[in-house]
């Protein structure tokens, strides 16, 4: 066996560790110690339930982004109420994590006391997944949805141009034993890191989640990049990414998909923008149903699952969840990256700074 | 040219002349006078926009579920608060549009007080167009939601067997002139509806609409309302309609589609539920930066539509509306039909009465 066949493709870590590495690399790079753990607990989450593609991989953009300066490092959230069921967090031009921290619980009082609130993430940088976003606001017994504008990529259904972000939706839906139905999908036929991976490993598109810069339509994954990806669905999955172009972007007063490009430095790390959150607390339509609605709810889950082929969307990642308290498994090459940053890049302020 | 030829296939009505017909045949049947006023305001405003399937047609099932004494002929509407944010408005078992007027403007009253609010209409026999349902909030400036469940014959995606409604969802955002942009679709494929008209015209369906009695898929209308019909977009819009089937659902107290069908009397009328509004004031998130918010979606509307192939949801809608003024056209057959209810079903309480 030579050393390159030895070398191990994957690397077991812990949580713990995975934590530790995330906050300490973020710490090297110069971030503020509160925006460096709060980054540290949203990667942990994501890696634990195998959401690979917002777990350490998203370290290197937040890294590339904490040195071009374009995310404030110390800046600390803001929490204001226009009304008591009106909330905004001014996230001061910082990473979303740590506004989310602050706003989300107060959502959820304000969700409890109300019946209804909503809660504005702004001026943020964005690179968490929606499903972890809203998870605390579900566990805590209520409704939710998240919505965020993505990189601007996507054309409305028929056209070819972008005008759209990705511009995903999360739901949840609050369920016993803490295992809540989440679901979190962008609007998109495909999100943009998909095609990117699938230009990676020189395979075709399926039909149908592109066109290329001619307006036609494409399975090359370079072309799809250099056209624009297509919505899910049709017209009316292209009614819903413009439904989130409006309410992340002009309803709370954040940018656009195109505002936000037309800012971007092009870091690799996260857009700028705005975040925002809805929640409905079931107990509002009635405490003494309460029981027997969640029953009712837990019966259709049931029935799905019971079809054969039919799995819910938060399923595989509480398995996941499940399997990922005896550690997780990183590529090899990913925690060489990562720790070739903190060996190569530790000077703060490098680029700038913030 | 002999009779049959000779006689038109459509007759020019006055919207005056729809509203009176569609009020005095529900009068003629027994309904209140209040539930007459209020669907047929509904109805003329469906069949003004063209939207044929929510316009005169849908007098046949209102008047069959008068004479079969499902739906309540006198009972008023009662609007309730929980919280100044959480509306109630219990329909008693009487027809949606009474209950959805009595509600809406408490729902823009409150979003406007509070930037958000809810509405549920409960116990309702709900037949009208969801874009109708919410464009009263969005012409007072509100960006807002409904959803109903529809009728159970949607498998999940993956899955054989109907679990879900045809479940739709719609938006609106407020837009210039009175013009807003309002999407409303099924999150099955294609609505029921579509389905049996296929049938009627002895046409194959689109591949991916529905699946038959065996499980497997099929273009047979016949074969797809023996077996299901799928959700549009594959899992994200299954995920979607199963959101619908909760928060339209349990959430509010109301039934699922399934516990509807297990009430349903088959009389070819509305089937029971209730329906979520949610209303969002842009106002709420800084009254100094509203126009400039508005003027930003209004340029992303003009860029969609700059898009050869891009039409934007309710275009084809505010297009007929203006045709409309100077009347309707109308299927001959369809008017024979409805005249025919007048002239031999006017005994109110004929199967028992409400």
């Amino acid at each position: 066996m030579n050393a390159a066949l030895s070398e191990p493709a994957t690397v077991r870590l812990s949580l713990d560790e995975v934590y530790a590495l995330t906050r300490d690399t973020l710490l090297a790079a110069g971030l503020g110690e509160p925006h460096a753990a709060a980054i540290a607990r949203s990667i942990t989450r994501a890696q634990a339930d195998e959401c690979h593609s917002h777990g350490l991989y998203r370290l290197l953009g937040y890294v590339a982004s904490v040195r071009s300066g374009k995310a404030e490092r110390e800046a600390l959230p803001v929490l204001t109420r226009t009304t008591p069921v009106i909330l905004n967090v001014d996230a001061r031009h910082a990473f979303a994590p740590l506004a989310i921290e602050t706003g989300v619980p107060a959502l959820i009082e304000a969700a409890k006391t109300y019946g209804i609130a909503a809660l504005a993430i702004h001026d943020c940088y964005h690179f968490s997944a929606l499903w972890a976003d809203i998870e605390p606001a579900v566990e805590a017994g209520l409704a939710a949805w998240c919505f965020t504008v993505g990189q601007c990529c996507v054309a409305p259904a028929g056209g070819t141009t972008p005008l759209m972000g990705t511009n995903p939706i999360a739901f949840g839906w609050p369920g016993p034993e803490g295992r809540p139905f989440i679901f979190d999908f962008a609007t998109s036929a495909a999100a943009r890191g998909e095609v990117e991976l699938k230009r990676r490993a020189g395979e075709a598109l399926p039909a149908g989640w592109a066109v290329g810069p001619d307006g036609t339509p494409t399975t090359d994954p370079a072309a799809a990049l250099a056209g624009a990806l297509l919505p899910f669905g049709g017209h009316k999955g292209s009614a819903l990414a413009l439904m989130v172009e409006l309410i992340a972007g002009p309803l709370i007063g954040d940018l656009n998909s195109r505002q936000a490009k037309a800012v971007e430095n092009g870091d690799s790390g996260p857009p700028l923008g705005g975040e925002l959150f809805i929640a409905i607390d079931p107990a509002a339509f009635g405490r003494e149903t309460l029981g027997q609605r969640m029953s009712d709810a837990e019966e259709t889950f049931a029935l799905a699952k019971a079809q054969p082929g039919v799995r819910l969307p938060s399923e595989r990642r509480y398995a996941a969840r499940a399997r990922s308290a005896g550690g997780v498994l990183i590529p090899a090459r990913l925690l060489q990256e990562i720790r070739a940053l903190t060996t190569t890049g530790a000077e703060p302020g490098r680029n700038g700074g913030g």
